[in-house]
């Protein structure tokens, strides 16, 4: 399996978490929780953490678009017992932020994410305007 | 909209409660808890409903095979709020149960489901064992 | 399993039909085709139909609301095979109609579902325009 | 959006194909096709090209595990449109391979994929036996 950064193993250096029930519809024929249902989690408490943050909502001429989502797979994930889902934001380029969260069950990290958002127009890149980029940086990894 | 029997929209009257979160991929193009995520939802309880009654496994020759979902559509249900979903039995037949499940959002009831549950040997319905009636009906809605 | 009237299990009496492909996440731990995935794969053709009858689309005084989706687990579905969904208009009513849905997989129906539409004016019942009615009349199951 | 190398966007390349229908349900609430729902299209086609290859399965001391999916979303997917997979093998390691894969609508490519699939004996890495290799060699991207 992935051998990610031992460092972003850790739930304390992640400065926002959501937990989440599994559901039944969530297992695969394996018995474990499908990783595409994992990818569900992942989006749901990146949602979850953009309202948080307090960022404005897509307009025609100003956009954030999920450019790239990198899961690591790192464990099976069980029902009926939830996850937990720890969200923190890297330090980022000019038109883009990277949040890089942590997936949880009772303890055992089962997946990692790092997910690149572009801010745009709606068709290119857009820098991020400096007040958005100080409300991103409040929830830094630690 | 269905207009069921009032009776059946009191929570306190199921002896079984689920809380679920709901996920950002349970939206629908209208912003609302799409129809087939309710009934993962209502499918999810009703697992864990089946697993705390401690119904015995299926293996090849004694099976519950649900036969039947009839779903009510109450009202709209919303993201990012949570969702309860009680669970009771209805008196039953000889070789098939019914559950009543009501799914609730902050209060408001938003569906309505009557399951029927059959017990097989694999193929043709097979009388439930008294025992095992006898452990339903301790889950009877009251 | 449920019996369901043998003329509702001939195609050859819809007059819509819908080919689907399913996909490995509608597999569930039994390694059969999830009863929510078939949920899905009617929710699918029922919209493709309403692309097909074409219906207005919903305004907030003009609205069409599912009041119930019953569906009939006839037999197991399987992955990777294809599913075909066929779609017929009973006889209505006033502010209502009603749908007939067939799902089948290599010739064997696997589910049934009969759906009830609501037309509304965004709360209550609404009458059905006669020029929509005759719409949905021109598909009829024969 | 992420600029993946153009190579990586000609369907020509790919030694396997899957269509895949779309469904109502993989909408969200901007009307696109929900990335995880593209993901579960990758996922699907990744089992429809591993049925394809042949690959033994997964038993409990020689099992392929999926260790990493990385997904670039290059443009909106829509509604009832279908979408095509195209899958291909890269040259590979001594106890993992890779797939890329690439997602198009009416000709246009709206995702790739990276996955990495790691062959254990259940816990550790294990060599991928030369038979294997040979047979996932004749997949290669072209």
């Amino acid at each position: 399996m992935a051998r990610p950064d031992p460092a972003l193993l850790d739930p304390a250096r992640y400065p926002f978490a959501n937990a989440v029930t599994t559901r039944f519809a969530d297992l695969d024929p394996n018995g474990h929780i499908n990783n595409v249902a994992m990818a569900a989690v992942f989006e749901d408490a990146r949602l979850r953490f953009i309202a948080a943050v307090g960022l404005p909502r897509n307009t025609d001429n100003a956009r954030f678009m999920v450019a790239n989502v990198t899961i690591d797979y790192l464990a099976q994930a069980y029902y009926p017992q939830g996850l937990e889902c720890h969200v923190g934001v890297l330090p980022g380029g000019r038109s883009s932020w990277n949040l890089r969260q942590l997936l949880v069950q009772e303890g055992r990290p089962v997946a990692t994410a790092l997910v690149t958002i572009v801010f745009t127009d709606g068709e290119r890149p857009k820098p991020i305007d400096p007040a958005l980029r100080e409300r991103l940086d409040a929830w830094l990894i630690r």
